[in-house]
């Protein structure tokens, strides 16, 4: 069954709800789900709805300029998805491999609705990981000229018509041009519970600071280093006779569960970004 | 602001979210929050609604029996409830203190939206603890004739216009007429991961059978021993060097969280029940 | 059975476990629990032992001088504790009562080895919850006055005999002479997961943030707020439509968990505190 | 470093840790690591000891013949591993991939102090993730004679020196010649919280249960199906929305995670075996 899920926010007021779920039904739609929420802090009205899209009577197109016209007459920031879209998705990485395994083994399980054309990395280390899975490696060196080397990540990104783009442990910052263009396009996982140690090194400031857990957290990135809008968090808890490389090793399962939630939020459209924050819709299937 | 909260289930079929919606906008409600999901398994269409129930221009009475007309006409089982409303909850207890502490404590902390207008006991041991929070303590002890000590408890949870049972370490087995009469009004916690370890002596089995976690659950009490619909459930990892009193003690904390979530959801109106298990819908504030 | 408690630490080096573990076999005790690891990258031994002591043949001074022979020695840093003793407990509190009931609830449910002769609070708020439970409550305001209360506080300590200081929600900063007289005797709750979120407001902080777990720490209190060695946390998930508020609510369950555990580690003589870090040993029964 | 590490059991008396502790503190081992208890339930003594082993002045038979005299003297279970030995390890695997990949690329990672010379299968499904990881790949289906396809899978095992069989999501069931030759040396993951839902489809009894968490428990092998001592379990809570699919789905991760950390817990041997459960020291790095 293809769906199509829209999300939808706005300033709260009365009469959303109905228009909106008005507007699907009079159109003939089966509504599969819809969550909606207020949030009476930010006074800001959060909606995600899916719907059943397999006899539509219209084009696609049709149907998300009619939905334009109402979204504008009630000031709805929006977004309309298709199920039947496989996301493009790039995959950076440097030189740790765990995360990469880790994402490209759930692609192949079929985890993830989504293609992965290629993987970019400022180091050659990972190419016998990217010949296993057989697929293209690219290898962009900084070599002391780290604006060349963007543009050059930037060019493929844009050559392979990629949507997002994932940084499995990719250890360069980014400048705010290339955060900019891809805002709330870019996961990143960060090996702490931010905000908590945010930076270099997160396990061995964890270990000097004889916390009883640790944690990692993806999050889109921003200009910001590892201040951009949380997507997801998980800690686990550790033993005081775990040394800094003791903590590393334990984080690495945590890297890789957190890194995976996070994308499958943002492929399966369950994200909204307020402010600098986040609504992650619950899973569904 | 007092919310009306509408529980809702049906077959699913297209359309039922929509006139619902219809019905409460064209009412004039704020609609606050509208949870909806189909199971496609069961293809069972749930959904629970809050609204600002502020400003109605009509008696309570008169919604309800207008939303019974549509729901009559549309195969919706339902229920109302008023968020100014304090449900009226009666405790049973044993011997064991740890969780009828838990529920006073959190009563006096404001935490639940009700009244706790009496104590039920077949022990004299626990009326120390309803003297110290001032609560009215009935000791029925069963005395060979079990019969009629029931028939005195629901004599009195009648008297005392009682909404909501809680069994809160209450160590008799209620006969079939009485889950029957109370059906999904009687919260019972179990102290093991149903359906592991079902009856009696979960901590010495759960110690025998050697495992790595400890649970507990939390269940409307239903005909079979242990086997209602579960409300909550969690577990703690324990070590292997716990004996079963070790095991008892460290559940403790388990079976007074557990507990409190359940009764929590049910008095926040979060419940539905479908065949022999529960929707509960996230919290909110 | 009562039982000898002894913890050690010092510099690691050949044959410390071996002396230690003849010193006591040779003196006929059976030995119930060893725990003893080593730091690899502080290059510290830690050590925890434990003693059948109902049949000594010594006094316990003499064991005690004895073993301080040995450990002199051997530059061992070390305590010992008797199970049979009984710690005298302060709780100190300002407003809030969560934690308080939680610790005085578990007190008469005999959870800690410990007494509890007398709470001290900064307002009148919480002795109506002191005398439900017959516990003396000494009001002291601060009334602009801040070294004059504390010092009314400290000398209620004295008096009182007291071992340990809980924090239950105190909402005072302490002076440093305060902390360094009660070096590690004090141990404070504080609301995040340290060291995120260090100082007022956490959970404020948190919603702002967008963080997808709270958290919860317990450590000993030390002269920078905040920051002394910790020695238990814990965190929640929640959900992105909590405000402040309901965050706070969420909160209070993981404070009392955690406060409880910590204080708990501290009755069993399972902490050693090295650098600004603790090592808790495992629990056992 | 090499380190030898000594697991030992006996019926609990006064100084068998001292004897231990001198045999080697007397034949001039550093003791890296001591962890000693006693199950005051079952009277039982368990200890595992660690010793650097770099400058031993005997050989290892030498010392592993010494202890077997002092063992015999005391009436000890002990094993005896040195930790440059790489336990050699075979994979059984059926259609599903999940773990055979998350096994695979946590070898690569060096996770595992292990061997991995073969997978062997009833399928020839998962061949191309062998050749994937370049390893032999074993296909033998079971064609209507389960014998004959055990013993040539025996075949294989003793041809190969293996010491440990992971039975990473292989459907079939031993028998109990395999189980009884191979006691404690397989290790098997069942997707459930065991003892909930043994035997067969345990995530659609889970849905049908409405348990609100899913678990996997991984164990060794025994003649009763599921009912061999437990290394390791979790769980993770689910949704009330997910179909038996969408368990199936979340459990994935669950039974990868738990499955490792067994396998990790054998391969450092830290698990002593009493009755039908296991001790597993904790891990220490």
């Amino acid at each position: 069954m293809v769906k199509a899920i829209f999300l939808i926010q706005t300033e709260d007021r009365k009469g959303i709800l109905a228009s909106v779920v008005d507007f699907f039904y009079s159109r003939g739609f089966n509504i599969l789900k819809c969550q909606q929420h207020t949030d009476s802090y930010e006074k800001r009205f959060f909606m995600r709805i899916e719907l059943d899209a397999d006899d539509m009577k219209t084009s696609r197109k049709e149907l998300e300029d009619e939905f334009g016209i109402l979204a504008s007459s009630m000031s709805l920031e929006w977004s309309c998805h298709w199920s039947d879209y496989r996301t493009r998705v790039a995959i950076l990485v440097s030189k740790t491999s765990h995360c990469l395994y880790d994402l490209l083994a759930r692609q192949l399980e079929g985890e993830f609705s989504a293609e992965i054309p290629l993987i970019i990395s400022n180091h050659p280390d990972l190419e016998r990981v990217a010949e296993q899975f057989r697929i293209p490696y690219y290898c962009i060196p900084v070599d002391g000229n780290k604006e060349k080397q963007e543009s050059e990540i930037r060019e493929l990104l844009r050559k392979f018509h990629i949507d997002l783009v994932v940084l499995a442990r990719y250890m360069q910052i980014l400048t705010s041009e290339f955060t900019e263009e891809w805002k709330n396009r870019i996961i990143n996982i960060h090996h702490a519970f931010l905000p908590a140690f945010q930076g270099a090194n997160p396990y061995k400031r964890a270990y000097e600071r004889g916390v009883k857990m640790i944690g990692a957290t993806a999050h889109y990135a921003s200009e910001d280093l590892d201040q951009g809008p949380i997507i997801e968090q998980n800690v686990v808890r550790v033993s005081h006779e775990l040394t800094p490389d003791g903590l590393k090793e334990v984080g690495k399962d945590l890297e890789k569960q957190v890194l995976a939630t996070a994308v499958k939020a943002h492929l399966e459209h369950r994200i909204i970004v307020y402010k600098n924050k986040t609504i992650v819709f619950s899973v569904e299937r």
